[in-house]
C-alpha cells in the first residue's frame, strides 16, 4: 500500500485538476463543487472509510486556475493536511444550526464573481452528498452565482485513467485473481453459502485487499436467481452453480469481476450457457476499439449470445470501473458514450439458463489503441468444477 | 444469519410503517419518498451491498395508509420480491433518457391527489440518493404536488429501536467483542499497521460479521493523530498506542466502538488520559436517562474530563447507531434532541494526550428507562498492553 494519505505523487492530482479545468473552460464553468467520496478522492487523494458515516458533508471547490480548496469538517483536517491540498477550511461538524453552509457560501463568494457558473454533477450516476435543504441554503446565499450541471466535464475526465491509475486497477484485479483461485479451498458440497461469502472476503484480505467493499453472488441448480443478494445460510449442493462477484479495494481502486463454479459436474445447459457468455466476452475482447460507442459493446456481446442461441439478460452488459464499484458508461442499447483509449471497463454478459435461473460472466479491461488489455486473468472457457 | 431477503418477520416492518404513518399524519404528509440504502432497508428489509454501485436510483413510496410501493431497477425485482413488499414497479436501468423519472412520477400521480405533500428527508445527516437533475424533473412532473422536508418524521421513528433490532445490534457488538479480544494474536511490535487492519477485518469475518463496512484506527507514540485515516505500512513500535475502531455489519446492523492497546507499557500521560476517558464514559453510563437531551450527554462527559484535567476534543462525544455506522443525534453542546427509551447510542469521549496526539474511547449502549444497558463489553479501566 502506498502512503495512505496521498496514494499518488502530487503531479498525478495536478494533472487531473488541469484536465478538469480544461473541461470547465469548454463548459464555461468558473468552478466545480464536488461532494462525493469518489470526486473528493479523485481530486485530492483524501482516502478514508469515514464516508460510511452519513453525519457530515465534505466539499471540494475546483477553481478555474490554481489548486482546489477543501471546505471540510475539522475531524478531517489532519488527514486532508497530509494530502497535496494546502487550502483547507474547516468547521466543527455536525452543527445543527449551520453545518458548513455559511463557510462554503463564504468560500464561494470570496473566490468567484457574481456572474459565476458553478458546476455540480447532477446527471446519471451522480448524487449530491449533502443535505438537500442545505444545498438550497447555499444556492440562495451565493446568488446571483448559480449552480449548473457538471456531470459531463467530470465524467469525461474521470473516465480516462492514467497509467498510474491503471497500475492500481491491475493490482487489485490481481488480488482478486489470487482469491478466486483459492475458492475450491472453502467452497464445496455442504458448505453454507454465507460461510463461503465470509471465507471469500477473508481470502481477498489475505491476498492484499485493503478492504472488501462488495461481495455478491448466488448459488443454485442451473444458475442463480439474481446477482445482488446477500448470502443465505443454504448449504451448497452438488449440481449448484456458485457465482462470486467482488469489488475489492486497494489504494482506493476497485476491481469488479466474478467467477462461476459448478459444484460437481455442470449440466449441459449450464455448460452451454457459460461457454456462450465466454464467447460473447471474447468477441468484445477481440473487436472493441476506441471510437466505438457503449452501445456497440452491447451489440457485439448480445449479437454473439443470440448467434449461439443464448437468452441474453436485459440490463447492461458491462460498465466503467475505477474509484467506485461501477462507473459510466453502461453497455446498453441506449448509451452512446464514446469509448476512448484509457477507459477501464467491465465486460459482463449474462444469460438465462432456465426460467428465473441465470449466469453472469465478467472480466475487467483497459481499452488501448489496439483494443482491450485484460486486467483480470481470463476465466477458463469451460466452467470450473469443484468437488462433487 | 436470518433469511437474507427479510431479516425480520413482516410484522416488524408493518410496525415501522404504522409508526411512520403516525408521524406523517402529525406532519401533514401524504407520502414519504425514500431513496437511501438505510431508509429502503428500514421500510422493506431489502438488504444488498449493491448500493456500492452508484449507477441506479431506488425509490420507496410510503403512503398514508397501506403498504409501501417500490419503484426500482429491474435488477432488484428478484430480491425485492422476496421481502414483504408486494407492490413493485420496475424499469430497465440505467436508462440515460429516463432513469425511473416517469415511472416514479406516474406512481406518485396515480397514488396521490394534486394537493399532496410528499416528504423527503432533506435535513442534517440526510442526503438524496438520486441525480439532482432527475429530482427536479420528478418535482416538475408531479406539480402541484410538492416535496417538503421529512427528516423529522423519519428520524423520530428510526431512532427508537425495537427489541428485535436491539438483538441484532447486540449480536454484532458481540462479534466485535470477540474480535477485539483476539487483537494480541496479530498486533505487536514490528507488525505493519496495514496488516493489523487486514487481520482485524479477517478476525471480524471469522467471528461472524457478514461484512466489515468500516475499520479505522491509528497508532503512534502518546496516541494517534486522527481517527479516520486508513492504515499506513508503518510497523508498530514499543510505546505506540494502537487504536482500532470498527463498524462491522451483521443482518444489516452496525456496531461502532473502538479499543486502545499499548504496545509495551503505556506512558503515564497515556495511562492517565485513558482512565479519564473511561471515567467520563462511566459517568454517562451511570447518569444518562430518557428525557435528557443530546447536549446533556456531552455535558456529562466533557464535565468529567475537565474535572480530571483531561483536554477534551472538539466535535461530538457520541452519536446514534443502527443501520448506518452513525445516526443522529450527536453529543455536542448544540444538539437538543431528546434522548428516549430504545435509542441505541455510542459514548465516545476523546482527549488530547499531547499536542496533536489523541485518544478516543467508545462503547455502544441502548438507553433503557433505568439508564444505559451496554451492548459492547465494557473496556477495562486500565489500557490493555500487548507484548513489549
Amino acid at each position: 500500500m502506498a502512503e495512505a494519505s496521498l496514494i499518488f505523487e502530487a503531479d498525478e492530482y495536478r494533472g487531473r485538476i488541469a484536465r478538469l479545468q480544461g473541461e470547465m473552460a469548454r463548459a464555461q464553468l468558473n468552478a466545480l463543487l464536488l461532494t462525493t467520496p469518489a470526486d473528493v478522492f479523485y481530486t485530492t487523494g483524501f482516502l478514508t472509510r469515514f464516508w460510511e458515516s452519513p453525519a457530515r458533508p465534505w466539499f471540494i471547490l475546483v477553481l478555474e486556475a490554481g489548486d482546489p480548496v477543501a471546505v471540510i469538517p475539522s475531524i478531517g483536517a489532519e488527514l486532508m493536511g497530509r494530502t497535496w491540498i494546502t487550502q483547507i477550511r474547516t468547521w466543527n461538524a455536525p452543527d445543527p444550526a449551520d453545518d458548513g453552509v455559511s463557510l462554503l457560501a463564504d468560500t464561494i463568494c470570496g473566490a468567484l464573481p457574481e456572474d459565476a457558473r458553478i458546476g455540480v454533477p447532477m446527471g446519471l450516476e451522480t448524487h449530491l452528498r449533502m443535505p438537500l435543504a442545505d444545498y438550497g441554503r447555499v444556492a440562495r446565499a451565493i446568488a446571483p452565482r448559480a449552480f449548473v450541471d457538471a456531470s459531463e466535464p467530470v465524467q469525461r475526465v474521470r473516465e480516462i485513467k492514467s497509467e498510474a491509475e491503471i497500475d492500481k486497477l491491475r493490482a487489485i484485479c490481481t488480488v482478486a485473481d489470487r482469491a478466486f483461485a483459492r475458492v475450491p479451498e472453502f467452497a464445496g458440497p455442504g458448505r453454507p453459502l454465507d460461510r463461503v461469502f465470509a471465507d471469500f472476503q477473508i481470502t481477498l484480505l489475505e491476498e492484499g485487499a485493503d478492504w472488501v467493499a462488495y461481495v455478491a453472488g448466488g448459488a443454485g441448480p442451473h444458475g442463480y436467481g439474481d446477482v445482488i443478494s446477500p448470502a443465505s445460510p443454504r448449504p451448497l449442493g452438488t449440481g449448484d452453480v456458485l457465482m462470486l462477484d467482488t469489488g475489492a479495494v486497494r489504494d482506493g481502486y476497485f476491481c469488479d469481476f466474478d467467477r462461476n463454479f459448478s459444484i460437481g459436474p455442470a449440466s449441459d445447459a449450464v455448460r452451454r450457457t457459460h461457454e456462450a457468455l465466454w464467447r460473447a466476452t471474447q468477441v468484445a475482447l477481440d473487436a472493441l476499439r476506441p471510437g466505438m460507442r457503449a452501445n456497440d459493446a452491447h451489440r457485439l456481446m448480445s449479437g454473439e449470445l443470440e448467434r449461439l442461441g443464448a437468452r441474453a439478460l436485459g440490463g447492461r452488459l458491462g460498465h466503467g470501473l475505477g474509484i467506485t464499484l461501477t462507473e459510466w458508461p453502461s453497455f446498453t442499447p441506449a448509451d452512446e458514450t464514446e469509448l476512448r483509449e484509457g477507459m477501464v471497463l467491465t465486460l459482463e454478459p449474462g444469460a438465462e439458463v432456465a426460467p428465473g435461473r441465470i449466469l453472469v460472466h465478467e472480466e475487467d479491461i483497459v481499452l488501448r489503441a489496439q483494443g482491450p488489455e485484460l486486467l483480470s486473468s481470463r476465466a477458463p472457457e469451460h466452467m470450473m468444477e469443484i468437488g462433487g
